[in-house]
């Protein structure tokens, strides 16, 4: 009962506060952004000391590697907090943009413009610097949020949302408008995902478990962020140098992420020519390669892989190499086992790396490029609050014009419908 | 158990029909659809009759009138319907369209493409048209449909799914495309709204009862039509006798829609003025008023409001009338009351009007122009599945280029993320 209390009077005031942060000037977002980056630079220290509690209980808890990987900050990486809410000040205000604009043949005008979504609901897990990325995103936006972080980053998160609201009022930022969700027990987001009058989309970035949660919880819409099990299909043209590149960027250069490659397909006509030379490169990175029985053939110290492993998001130094003997069955199998994420293709057959890219059903399709360029920065769209791997309303990165919806302004003359 | 297997295999059906449907060319597509116009007015006879049957047992069963209404066809509405199918076959082919193309700092090229969502879910009451504009708004966009209409209305929908689909395969429509769900079981509806492994969208159109059923119990992603309880609001400076026009078409000239007026708000200033010939105009036309306090004591033959009469959808010859202070009040009201569907000014004041569209929240605001105008053919977008009433994906009129979503298409030379 205390928390349902709880979660509907956060709720609420965001909603209160949403109409005035509508209404915000775009200069006036910038400032309170502005504000907010040197506030995180400044907490600086007192954000790393909250961060390692959580990374020490973690490690203590037994957390995985990878996910303490995503959990730690350091230095560098608030000041890449800071510099992304830099940068989402400087992207251009999406509010009020007129999406498009005509006179109807009854005479009507109407314009289509954006207006921000109202109260944004995130519930994510590990990465603290969501906390940052979605406050500064939904202010950009004219939206209130309400976060909910995991309960393994509650100190890093706390600290930050201190830092950002003090920084933030102090520019302007209406009360209410970020509300940080402090307990750690799930009730609070049953409570959050059925305020369908309070909260206009519910954002899930996490695990596949806690996603399905949310999905079959909500009655407020859901964007699921979910995860990123994605492929490259090393085709029988490719140009196996540039293949050896891009795989090993798309699995190593940081393999706790979405976007990182998890399973490696490669045709056979290739795969002698590649797959010896490649395992050897991924052994000495420390990368387990999990293969398939004709994988095993050529290379033979790889692990045999079980059918597990092919629908496993592994989100560390592992990787899972399946030979297909052609691009259809290297299709099928991404059809089957892809979760719309990222798919990459190599190979310098324009035909087939038409039919790959028309044929893929993901978010986003790449042709002799790593699977890891997914994302708003890589794409030059400045920060994101995510990659979404649903197919409503915004679907791959999304950034702060995703968090709009659209609103027809209709004017008339005493026009009525005959 | 029999009808959950029914329901999943009419969506893997739909599912598999839906890698053919996204890769009809444009010209295939319009063949199709004007063959199911020239099939649907060819089957008129049988189609009138077998609504005939719905007819009866509707009323029978103490339908309402404005009900019955939606429910009728005759030769007219069968001759809109086949024209709404040619109109969707001339719109223009949203599938493939270039959304944006640009060159990322990093040198990687980046497409963004319409795509078809793949399987949309229809779940609808009453208007049996709705079977044929949503057939032929999902085909133009390249997606399977998976209809469930109302069963009050199921020998109407039955007789325009058949006409349709003969046409249809005649003229190359992927079998399985268009599924037809026959049972009037709703365990049916929550079958379907959990399969997100083959259903990618639901759309539920109907009453709030129905949606919230809808939103309650889906995983799949839900785009709701709901319900349109619309207000008019005729301020200080309205020319009245614009106002007069206005309201009495909003009212009076298609009750039983979801963009019909229910209430009208009117400023205190003008009311004397405004009320006692509104009101006799209303009478006359057999739409009974139900005034506040205020109303009643200016026009003393209307009936008393109750709270319950703010927060109703007549749909029905039915209007509530509130006298308000200030334009504030009505916004207060509408925020309050409003379902974010349609909502109007009568003003010549632009000050006024200018605060009242950028502060009602709504999917479409109009100044000085009857609600009803809110559809796709007023907008002069062609023909609607329907006005969603969130906030997601697609708010208000939404026609086949809203039933895609995109993908980004990444061009690379072995890039890499450094």
């Amino acid at each position: 009962m205390d928390i349902k209390h709880d979660i509907v009077s956060k709720a609420q005031d965001a909603k209160n506060a949403s109409r005035e942060t509508a209404s915000l000037s775009p200069s006036r977002k910038k400032e309170i952004l502005m504000a907010m980056a040197v506030a995180v630079e400044k907490a600086r220290d007192k954000i790393i000391f909250e961060n390692s509690v959580d990374v020490e209980a973690a490690k203590e808890s037994g957390l995985g590697q990878a996910l303490v990987e995503r959990l730690t900050l350091d230095g560098q990486r608030i000041a890449a907090m800071a510099s992304a809410i830099r940068e989402i000040a400087a992207l251009p205000d999406p509010v009020g943009d007129v999406v498009s604009e005509w006179i109807a043949p009854s005479g009507i005008k109407i314009k289509k413009v954006r207006v921000p979504l109202g109260v944004v609901g995130m519930i994510y897990e590990s990465r603290p610097n969501v906390t940052a990325d979605a406050s500064a995103l939904c202010i950009k936006s004219g939206n209130a949020v309400i976060l909910r972080g995991g309960t393994e980053a509650i100190n890093s998160n706390h600290a930050i949302v201190r830092t950002l609201l003090a920084a933030g009022h102090e520019a302007g930022l209406p009360d209410g408008a970020i509300q940080f969700v402090e307990t750690a027990d799930r009730a609070a987001i049953i409570e959050l995902i059925k305020l369908d009058k309070l909260v206009d989309l519910i954002i899930p970035r996490g695990s596949e478990a806690m996603i399905r949660f949310v999905r079959e919880h909500a009655i407020v819409p859901v964007l699921a962020h979910g995860k990123g099990l994605c492929h490259t299909y090393i085709d029988k043209s490719a140009d196996l140098a540039m293949a050896r590149k891009i795989v090993f960027n798309a699995k190593c250069q940081r393999p706790g992420v979405c976007n990182a490659m998890e399973t490696l397909l490669v045709h056979k006509a290739v795969a002698k020519d590649f797959l010896p030379d490649m395992c050897a490169v991924y052994s000495s990175a420390g990368v387990e390669v999990r293969g398939c029985a004709v994988t095993a053939s050529i290379v033979p110290d790889v692990i045999k892989a079980s059918d597990e492993d092919w629908s496993t998001e592994y989100l560390d130094m592992k990787v899972s190499v399946k030979v297909v003997t052609s691009i259809e069955e290297a299709l099928g199998h991404i059809n089957i086992y892809g979760s719309g994420h990222s798919e990459a293709i190599v190979t310098d057959d324009e035909v087939a790396a038409k039919k790959f890219m028309e044929e893929v059903d993901a978010a986003a399709v790449f042709h002799n490029a790593s699977t890891r360029l997914h994302d708003g920065g890589s794409f030059g769209l400045g920060a994101e609050i995510g990659i979404s791997t649903q197919k409503l309303h915004a679907r791959g990165t999304m950034g702060a014009r995703e968090l709009t919806t659209t609103k027809f302004l209709v004017y008339g003359g005493g026009h009525i419908r005959e």
